[in-house]
């Protein structure tokens, strides 16, 4: 494993391990290449540069999704991932809120829809069993 | 004034009030009520609101409208309004190069080149003339 | 209730009255004040205006809504606000077929899909029972 | 020429024949087959059904390129074509603010800015020299 | 039957005869026309155009709707399509997967997930019943 | 230079180099790491991957990017691609006209603008002076 994709493993593992996984396996058989290129470019070449901090970057993920309003399933990723390193719910729905200004009110009302989806089937951290 | 409109636009003062005078004198003659309705909208129903700080805001928008990508008069001023706010060049640079990910590599280079723009017209708050 | 959102809720009451209460339920949990402030918006601010009846207004957002082809249950909900203003079903259907020609077949195809589910659903204003 | 074509012809000289005569010119060259190909569709098969007024339908494509905010040409081609059949600029710039609510505050403000420009260069229809 | 339409229905009925056949079903009482319109467009006008051979206009027609990202019922038939005009399930794939680049990881993602539909419900022409 | 990037120049390279180089320099003190990212992931991972030839990709980028509507420059670099790969002016006209289908007229039309553009800028690839 190449140093780029070790650091995208890292940080996605930080963000949405869960969601990585899921996208590895539903990936697998049609495209087996991708899960590891879209993880190095995304995670390990972007994601994990230090000039912004991981809640910051979930923010901008989370209102990007929202106002493009076309991935719904990318969007529940990110409010898990977001929610994974330490934005708060109210925080959240905030940034989905927010995007009414920028994209409109069906932007804005179709990701809380997402929100409430993605809050529903989150685990915190805290409470997931230890890797061991 | 209303307390919105007022709220409205004691926040849009600290992002980029330019930016809403400019806004204000182009769609005075065509729509006199237009700049009101959005600033109470957008600053006084929205951005105002305690539960985000302006910084985590303006990442939120900077990356929305790069995403979206047929905004860029939009975008450029609020790349103003995230230095404004406290961002730092390199931090909006990160949120730009970010939207490659989610929105695909035109719509990064695209908002490099209008944050290239805003960069260039900014003059830092602390240089700016009192008012008095 | 101050004017803004009496004018909004009254306006929105000739509109789309249950559209408006599902919204005001789904979000009520997670984003309490929304409802209030985007129908203060969308029905106070905009859509009560007097420069343009409601049919014509109907007719904008859902051609608006139809090119844009990622807010399915907000065109529904205004292709049957469109009949409640007035608009025949075959007018609804025009407009959403011409918008092939501005934003590609697909969307119109994908617009009419929900129009079959919003006439579906569509008890007509005189067919409701009173309120009081 | 074959019955769809011609009137297609008609009605797009009803709506913006100068419009129709620039694309023609413009493609000329590159495509020559394309101006007669969409007009027929655009206008032969859709703008032309008796089931929805031109001036509803000029509503519905302002409203939509609008808020689809990617073809400002095509957009100005409409608001000129929305004043020669009847539209008011009032009436437009309404259509144009209302897409704030549904596609968010950049895309109204780079309509108005659009209609600023077609307003201008409107010469109304009753003043042309007559064609002999 | 005019030419047009029969030429449009023979291109069609070697892209994807049963989505065509779908379609014209699910609009039949809603737009009755529209079937025809959009056949003797889509493939009359542009399709059997001979500059450009199937093969390539699927290819196109696949990285569009996976770029777009709003229309999955068009882009699975339109994999379909690829698959019967030729183009191997990797090749689609491909196509696909370069979305990435260009929309964004989220588009590709949805795209493949699409694909993984259609090549589930694809009968490979050769082994359909014959007709007659 | 890892082997990735090295495979990304050298495809770039066949495609258009001039506008690689372009984009280096116009990132180059904004953002010094994108060009090098960018290549890598755009050319290293998946345009210079084997099951599918660089015309087949050229035309796949164009569509995209036509449907799309809102990142002309990449646009026009492509189409210049497209004709450096192999494309013949005709075939890349046929692929945007195409995009009227799928994406609208306006995007079409604004396609065809970028391409009178591209096809006035490119010079031939066998007419370039040798490198060496």
């Amino acid at each position: 494993m190449d140093e780029r994709l070790k650091r995208g493993l890292e940080t996605v593992a930080k963000v949405n391990e869960e969601g990585s996984e899921r996208i590895a396996k539903a990936v697998a058989d049609l495209a087996p290449d991708f899960h590891r290129i879209i993880m190095s470019f995304a995670y390990g070449d972007i994601n994990s540069r230090p000039g912004l901090d991981l809640k910051s970057r979930e923010i901008a993920t989370i209102a990007a999704l929202t106002a493009m309003g076309n991935a719904a399933p990318q969007l529940e990723a990110h409010i898990v991932g977001g929610l994974n390193v330490g934005l708060t719910r109210d925080e959240i729905v905030e940034v989905i809120m927010q995007m009414a200004v920028y994209a409109g009110i069906p932007a804005a009302l179709n990701g809380l829809m997402v929100a409430r989806k993605a809050f529903a089937a989150h685990t915190p951290a805290a409470k997931k069993p230890q890797r061991g």
